[in-house]
């Protein structure tokens, strides 16, 4: 079946990001990513770094915002990060009605779920590959790379588990899902584009 | 990187099986499943139906054979079940060295991890999906098929964790995870040889 909406998921260097723009680039669609984060701030007023920082990753518990507004008034108003999350969620249902997009991260793979012209795609490495990617590509600190690998995926997977109420990258969760280190990232988009666009046979062949 | 090895781990009834046989053929390679099972009662001397029943299954604990010889003699001797899992250990381990060849379940991905030159595949779809095509492709019984699944998945899941000490069905520990309900068992197939034959960009690429 012919898919109208990629999301893709994907461990912190692991080159999710460049297979989205690709996925979006081979099907003509749009890719939403850093657009989605301005979307958001467009529609929602939330300050773009603010966007950037809680969007996808669970907050430090030591900092000066949790203990300021993390929790909300007790008159149970939602917290920011809250009225962000359920911002976020609003726009990606709504690109996802619009179709002919790729949405990275973001719990779109959750929030998307139910719609069946979604194919909802993985991207993972080990970590030396990541470690080695992140350097090269963004320029981060060769000082413990692996360390904020780890930090980022935790992050991301304390936030996914806090408003999916369920566990981050598990397989059944997604229809296919690719190692980038082996498979490569041009192949992974290559294939991921494939499968939306519903080449091969019908779901009951074989 | 070109393979020379493909494993296949799969959930009951999601195709896996005919996957391997697709991926075998379009490589011109030799698919190992119940070809695996002759070669290890080849070659260990068990018998086909133990094999068959006790070489990827946990053994049921209420079962007359638990009784009699599951744990070895009190000397401590090798179980049956450890036996048999040695002498399969050691066959895919041949097969792996001699190469261009597909193998199905067993732990092999596990067996084999340590190998640069396998690619590791799993195949899964969602419940419904799978008991369909039980029921339709290999004529099991209408009555209960979901059971059947939970159960063949479950005691799969335990023999794996209890010989690999790894949990079953991690995406980090496969290369390529599909969903044949969506992905389609055809598109599957293909996409593993394409993956196995190297057909893309180098790994550091992107």
């Amino acid at each position: 079946m012919k898919k109208r909406v990629v999301t893709i998921s994907r461990e912190f260097g692991s080159g999710g990001r460049t297979v989205g723009k690709l996925v979006a680039q081979r099907l003509g669609w749009t890719c939403y990513d850093k657009e989605l984060v301005l979307e958001i701030a467009r529609r929602s007023g939330f300050d773009l770094s603010f966007i950037q920082e809680h969007g996808e990753y669970a907050f430090s518990r030591n900092s000066f915002l949790f203990d300021l507004s993390a929790h909300g008034s007790a008159a149970g108003t939602l917290s920011v990060y809250d009225q962000l999350y359920i911002a976020q969620h609003n726009i990606i249902a709504e690109l996802a009605q619009e179709g002919n997009c790729v949405i990275v991260g973001r719990c779109a793979d959750y929030i998307l779920k139910d719609r069946e012209d979604c194919l909802h795609a993985f991207v993972h490495a080990p970590v030396p590959f990541r470690a080695d990617r992140i350097v090269r590509l963004y320029g981060e600190s060769a000082d413990a790379p692996e360390k904020r690998l780890k930090d980022k995926d935790s992050r991301r997977k304390t936030y996914y588990r806090h408003y999916t109420g369920r566990p981050w990258g598990v397989m059944q969760n997604y229809h296919i899902c690719l190692d980038s280190s082996v498979v490569g990232v041009e192949t992974c988009a290559r294939m991921i584009a494939e499968a939306a666009a519903g080449e091969g046979e019908p779901a009951q062949g074989g």
